[in-house]
């Protein structure tokens, strides 16, 4: 299976583009939509979403990661397999939560360059065909580098902002809920937040926070808009207090 | 096929979880997006939705239907076999008017759960892998129940409100065309539409009603948008002015 | 392979109802979102963004294109033969680009008529499976057509108007970069912009043009949104000011 996961923005021709070139190259795979609009040119931001919702996918699923803003400058690119899954993507973060996660790493950086390489869409130039590679079994030109050397372990476990807003107006951040305890305390903005279940467990109308269905703390409003009742958007720090 | 119909939200990550669920269940089944973007936690509107656009499916066609507000809660989960279709979803009326208008009907009350159910998202973990399962001729466990215990037939058939705006400005409401005559005027807000056949029929900026590709009464402009053109959203109510 | 190619809007029950057929029509061949929100009922706009992107697709792939404001009414509908690639639609324009620029054209007139034809729907109802039939090596009851006759000349090889803004908030043109020079300069509204590379080329908040990944002279701030920065919209016109 191979996971999209950009921030080329939902519909986007950049899409479809990435799909075309993974049809020919490997059309037996299963090709799957996760995010098209992840924090937009933010791959800080966009390494926590995606070590988030990496986890529930099998052994071989193969990521094909673009947040990519200095693309056709200097920037790197890299090949990750991180705890049987793969990775392909630009090396500017983007993947740096999932190797700092991971139990078993290998690093490589990617050697192999296309014939045809635009200066702003090595999506599709580069990093989709080495994703049809991978995904059937292959590995391109690629040279493995000690993860001490690439991995930036300076980076916190948890990023205590806001990673993603949905239709619903829920807000998910970059903590992992298990990190969490029932009586912890979520402080954003002006609004300071108890822990629930889920929506049907406190009244309509009030705020919360709720480990989502994939293990993030997420701001919600039972039967209404948290980014609205609480002024949120992706990017804005939150604070975790911890029970006294 | 799979057909999935939402209040999700167009490219959400959600949508690509539940087809990775597909993928891996049932990886010889086509999936179909129909709606992702059903009327946002309203069950009884996207009900009217759901019922017009699933006439066009072929027998056996799985609906995996997920406008759920009360995930988590005490609603039940169940599943529907109308006219040699399949549905799956939320026992909260999304279902209804499909099954109020079915000419053959078994009403099961799902009783297979998954191993991992999370509080907030039944389309990813319990929804999908029935409907995987529904795909490829197996039924899940359930307990077949009288439909006449199940089906509310007091709604009516007919639902005379906007139940989507495309991205034309076109607003469709949940009346179906078949039921009007040709003389047969709309109100809505302080407008009152005659038919049309369809757009070219009428002049530049001319609002009208029209009997849309799915058989629903369709409120447009030629070369023009209505929604703006006449403040129509989601929820609005309509009138029916059948012929003196 | 069959692309889609539409003004639909992103995430419409349309795209999936046309996927419906084509699942059903052709299951083994794989279908691929290009554009849902080419420029809005504008099949003029819409031709040279088509004739933009089609090029990277290979032999044999069909083309389902449908920005189609006079569905219903009188316009034709038509089969093109480009270049070993096949394009359906209405013979409204939107075809005009690819087949003035096609080195090797066959055009035809479409004869096929579905036993269900809606006055509105013509991508589901005849488009579709008309490529579904192309996709599978079978052509449609259609009838030749001397290209001299069908194929309006007059138009302009560029089209130095806005044909799409991306989420980046880059807006691309109907110009073809390797029309213009090193030196070449475009202006637009009040601003006068250099040729660069790429992004990185310039300094951030700096705006400039280049030529996009698909050929296209393409309008950009780095770190930052031209279409805010400039004000720019799909349909304004660029000047190109070749260098003196």
């Amino acid at each position: 299976m191979i996971v999209l996961f950009t921030d080329f923005g939902v519909g986007s021709p950049y899409m479809g583009q990435m799909r075309a070139v993974l049809a020919r190259s490997a059309p037996a795979v299963p090709v799957i939509d996760l995010f098209a609009d992840a924090p937009l040119c933010e791959p800080r931001l966009s390494a926590y979403l995606l070590a988030a919702y990496c986890e529930e996918f099998p052994a071989g699923t193969v990521f094909l990661c673009v947040v990519d803003p200095g693309v056709g400058g200097a920037r790197r690119a890299c090949v990750l397999r991180a705890d049987e899954r793969w990775y392909v993507g630009p090396d500017n973060g983007l993947l740096n939560v999932v190797a700092m996660r991971a139990r078993e790493l290998r690093w490589m950086d990617l050697e192999w360059r296309p014939e045809r390489l635009s200066a702003s869409f090595h999506g599709r130039d580069l990093f989709a065909p080495v994703a049809a590679e991978l995904a059937q079994g292959r590995i391109p030109a690629a040279r493995a580098q000690p993860a001490d050397a690439r991995v930036d372990r300076s980076w916190p476990q948890e990023l205590p902002r806001i990673l993603y807003v949905d239709r619903f107006g829920n807000a998910m951040t970059g903590v992992r809920a298990e990190r969490c305890g029932a009586q912890t305390l979520l402080r954003v903005h002006a609004s300071t937040l108890a822990r629930a279940h889920t929506f049907s467990s406190v009244a309509p109308g009030e705020a919360f926070w709720y480990a989502n269905a994939n293990g993030l703390v997420e701001i919600a409003v039972n039967r209404g808009r948290a980014d609205l009742a609480l002024g949120l958007t992706v990017g804005d720090t939150v604070q975790i207090i911890p029970p006294v």
